[in-house]
């Protein structure tokens, strides 16, 4: 960081920092409050941006919860590429249900997820900086599988997202209780025969 | 309704046609509303269903609403057995998208979707009335399927539920316009795949 400061030449901070800066303090008041308490005076507060640096970089609060949720679930939620892609979509499903059902993070998005539905600015937000983020992650994983042959060539890998991830959503959703090992397992067995 | 007066006896109207009368009115408050609309208070004076009677029936408002949606929703949402499964599935799964993107039953679900996320009361309701009378005849029609062959014997029917209805929930809730005939096509195509 001191070396930064020193190449900024003029004491002020890089631009990534002040980011970090302003998403970290967003995804806690999201994790404590949920998304209604990610406000520009808030996450000013509690940061050292502000809230002019908060208005010119996210043009709405949700749009900064939302990104900051996926930065903050980023390094969960990673998809690690070992080839064998049933036991990599597994693992990530495994530590994507456990982050939904075991800790701050699932109450925060389903909350966002909740908001969404009757904000179209929470919607656009979230579509933006956390939904499609994600798909594009999950699918390069599952392009990756159909170049090395374990997905058949004409296979709509987005569809393949909905029916692991968004399945899996749906019960996190409705049906909590019922997000089992053996539930997650079956998801992914089932997914990638359909996709072969 | 004249006969069933009469068999009554003492001029009561048949409980049967005092719960339609309770669950069409709360129907009709939860699409014009939202969930927060459907109050027993609400109900009860745009019904001819009394308060006592109410209370003695559904536990909570969001019950009654969660049942109201339910019975609304049977007709469009039937799933015709005609032996062709993916001509079934795809046709119901059409009339769903249909109506969740075309009618007021749209916002009224995922309103209602949305409240169980930070309500417990609602997500039990949710869970009880709509969620898993709509998994039975879900799960029913695919069992059917399994055993006439067209499904594997040892598939479990519930995951495929969620990798038909939960996928398309997904988007329906999180990028709604990218719900088109062609992604229906492929869900109920990959889905059946790996099932078979």
């Amino acid at each position: 960081m001191t070396a930064q400061l020193a190449r900024s030449g003029r004491g002020r901070r890089p631009a990534d920092e002040v980011r970090r800066d302003a998403l970290d303090a967003a995804a806690r008041l999201l994790l404590e409050q949920g998304v209604a308490g990610v406000t520009y005076d808030r996450v000013a507060a509690s940061s050292t941006v502000s809230r002019t640096t908060l208005y010119k970089w996210w043009p709405s609060a949700a749009a900064l919860a939302a990104e900051a949720f996926f930065t903050a679930s980023e390094p969960e939620l990673e998809l690690v590429d070992t080839g064998d892609v049933r036991a990599d979509l597994r693992a990530q499903l495994g530590a994507f249900a456990d982050l939904m059902l075991r800790s701050p993070a699932g109450p925060a998005l389903r909350g966002l997820i909740a908001a969404a539905q009757s904000d179209d600015a929470v919607l656009a937000a979230l579509q933006e900086h956390y939904v499609r983020p994600r798909r594009r992650i999950g699918g390069a994983a599952l392009e990756r599988a159909q170049q090395r042959g374990q997905l058949a060539a004409g296979v709509d890998v987005q569809v393949v997202v909905d029916q692991i991830w968004g399945a899996c959503y749906y019960r996190l959703l409705t049906e909590p209780d019922t997000v089992t090992t053996g539930y997650l397992d079956a998801l992914v067995s089932q997914a990638l025969r359909g996709a072969r």
